[in-house]
């Protein structure tokens, strides 16, 4: 430890030297702003010690983390008591009603009708927000299709059948997040667009990058004017069977039953901690993610780790006795997954309270290696947070450009700039919302090095912007 | 088929028009020569056909590829068929004479004198050139240093002990390849530095990031001057228990056997494919990396997959019929783990070939994510390559950089320059020359948005150097 603490002190010294030069836009006046070397401090701390790292460890034993559910109120009273023993200046949780939803016991899919295949089962998981189907299930003969417009063109064929939507996750696109969106309405809306030609259930081609045959679950919607209906994911290699399944018998019939359930909402929180600012306590720098989870393995990277890489930087800035100008507030929001409502609930909060939201980070795209931050502001900010690139560059941050920031944040208004973290994509869609993101799943050095910059960026936002 | 084809030329014709924008220092004067719109087609066709990835699991079913054994030979006959299934215009064998050392049947490492933990076993591995044990094994008292000077202050103490190199990884560097030059003097000369005071034989703590007990070996030298003596890694987990065990009890003693041997040097090869220049054909660019690996895992990180990037980037411009300028050449050095001597040949055979080359891009850092080019060449070539950023960026190359590129390209003389690919690091040291380097640790978004960059790069080079 005493190694340690003189090893910390050596690098502070030989930054003060380099520092005009490394960073001359922003030339420190004092120990505090000499960013080069309390990054570099930041990073080496992050890396050895991997507080946060072990902190995962902890919440995924705890479970996944569902709206409502009794393992999300332990993870939420877990997060509390972490902040509290940070010995920081403020923590607190804010109420939020959340909508409940159960998955049941049964979740199962069998073909039942097939010279072939029949008894031949199909892993199912139900979307969040689903519909039951009757205790004897639904049997009815599967439609296959790709698309909405070709799901219309079928017309009345589709009445009493089960839709099965099975357009694929594009591999071919860089960005996995584009790749997801352009097969994600598929889930969101496909029992809607089902259900209003009579269709009896619908089940989708699970939402992944990957050729395995876990279910990945998500968030579905109905509609006041349609008719409900079950809707389920089922696995890509199930998919890929059952289509050509399917084109050998054009009459092959499944049953699929599910016993989830909707109860009333629930009372939940958001977990907020902060590090009030030493000169301007009022303006408020946002960092956090959103707490809740689906049910499936133990929402590690969606959005467990990226919420304790915000805890973690409150931590290493009271570590290193930081004082931060601007509050630097830790925001783990509840309920993104299907409602969003805790970030509905500190959107108001922030309307009304007697302080300014300068600028709010958003993490939540996996802990995968740190590659840039999006960035939704002015020219002119953005401009400024691009100066700051040769210290974020330290924690592997190459890039820092206009775009899209996070669902929780966008409900501050009038905020200077919201960003949302971007660590590296090509990984994150093989685990979301699937049983794949386990603890296992999340590398220490990556995720750490993600808790490094968005301290950094914390920093650099209440100094500097 | 024909729809994929069909794509391909949108997406070339939809770059027509915008390629003069997306690349103003290099417009196009015919379509070969429209990045943008080739390197959206390599990516998708990487990404999507994953042929890379299918033949990296060929290559590891072979098994690893240690310089001289039987599957190394196995391995670069499969290469060479893969090469000339391409129907590319030349793939030759290039004679490399090759060290040959062969790890035996034992290998293992027991406490022997202790009251708390006789009987105890440790995971040890021999590194690459050691020489064998008697029989009996090498008992004796194990001494733990740090580094060579604590070493040399013992003075005669050492004698006839085993010397325990227990300095780990510095997990607090962000760059894992200088956490790991910083460690690794205790497996290269550790055993020289060791016998020069008279011990029996040394261990080291395998050199990685990873928290495990999987064993990493790797090369290691004798000096002519010095006795040999048995020099080999141990696992971290069981480095950390010899040093609490030795803090216990001073006098514990291990017993160590191997039967590791060392043969005359075995006739192996290079394999070597290309695509002659259509203008410039003595022009030489060199992709390549080196195919030989350690004999634990199946080298797929080090370096199979690398190898197999630079061979798909020969697949995919022949499947879309790109005609470079100049030679694109694929070399696969062999004996790059313990003697380099692919890269000397080739070296040599650069020197007094009738071609001259101009550049040369070795892959040689793992098949994670990519983040970047090393360059070695002067300002005004690296210059001219920070203009391609925009294409490159495509396939996620986020910058371009001063730096070193890899052994084996280093023995080219006169090049115009030297480049290294470089994927992000962070895990790479958790599976270096150990069992944890397999197919299983690859994924195939990351390794195949690789070989999209390295065809990228090649093409330009080929093109614009």
């Amino acid at each position: 430890m005493g190694t340690a603490v003189k090893r910390i002190i050596l690098t502070l010294c030989s930054f003060f030297l380099l520092s005009n030069n490394l960073f001359p836009q922003t030339s420190p006046s004092n120990s505090k702003n000499n960013y080069p070397a309390i990054s570099d401090t930041i990073i080496r701390t992050a890396l050895t010690e991997q507080t946060g790292y072990e902190w995962l460890k902890e919440l995924c034993d705890i479970g996944p983390r569902l709206s409502g559910s009794e393992q999300s109120m332990k993870a939420i009273m877990w997060a509390k008591d972490k902040m509290e023993k940070l010995a920081i200046d403020k923590v607190w949780l804010q109420n939020v009603m959340v909508p409940k939803w159960v998955r049941g016991d049964v979740e199962s899919a069998q073909i039942v009708s097939s010279k072939k295949y029949k008894g031949r089962k199909l892993n199912i998981t139900a979307f969040g927000g689903s519909i039951a189907t009757p205790d004897e299930g639904i049997t009815a003969q599967v439609i296959e299709v790709k698309s909405f417009d070709e799901l219309k063109k079928l017309g009345d064929i589709v009445k009493g059948k089960i839709v099965f939507y099975n357009r694929a996750f594009d591999n071919g696109l860089v960005n996995s997040f584009e790749a997801y969106g352009k097969a994600v309405d598929q889930r969101t809306t496909g029992a809607i667009e089902a259900a209003k030609l009579g269709a009896a259930a619908s089940i989708v081609r699970s939402i992944t990058s990957k050729n395995d045959n876990i279910t990945h679950t998500g968030v579905m919607y109905y509609d006041s004017l349609t008719n409900k209906i079950p809707h389920a994911a089922i696995g890509v290699q199930d998919a890929e069977f059952l289509s050509e399944a399917i084109k050998e018998e054009p009459g092959l019939a499944i049953t699929i039953k599910m016993n989830c359930k909707k109860y009333p909402d629930a009372l939940s929180y958001n977990v907020i901690g902060e590090i009030t600012g030493s000169e301007k306590p009022e303006e408020i720098i946002v960092i956090g993610g959103h707490f809740d989870s689906w049910d499936k393995g133990c929402g590690a990277h969606d959005d467990g780790a990226p919420c304790i890489q915000t805890m973690e930087a409150l931590h290493l800035l009271k570590k290193f006795n930081i004082k931060p100008k601007r509050t630097i507030r830790c925001v783990l929001f509840i309920n993104e997954e299907n409602g969003a409502r805790g970030g509905k609930v500190y959107g108001s909060f922030a309307d009304t309270a007697k302080e300014k939201q300068i600028a709010a980070l958003e993490a939540d795209r996996g802990a995968f290696t740190p590659r840039g931050f999006y960035v939704t502001s002015d020219s002119a900010a953005i401009n400024k947070m691009q100066v700051w690139l040769p210290i974020l560059n330290k924690a592997h941050i190459d890039w820092i450009r206009p775009g899209g920031s996070g669902v929780d944040v966008s409900f501050i208004k009038n905020a200077k700039a919201l960003l949302g973290f971007a660590p590296d994509e090509q990984r994150y869609m093989d685990v979301h919302h699937s049983d794949n993101d386990t603890f296992e799943s999340v590398h220490p050095r990556e995720m750490e090095l993600g808790t490094a910059a968005i301290t950094i960026m914390a920093i650099l936002l209440s100094e500097e912007l």
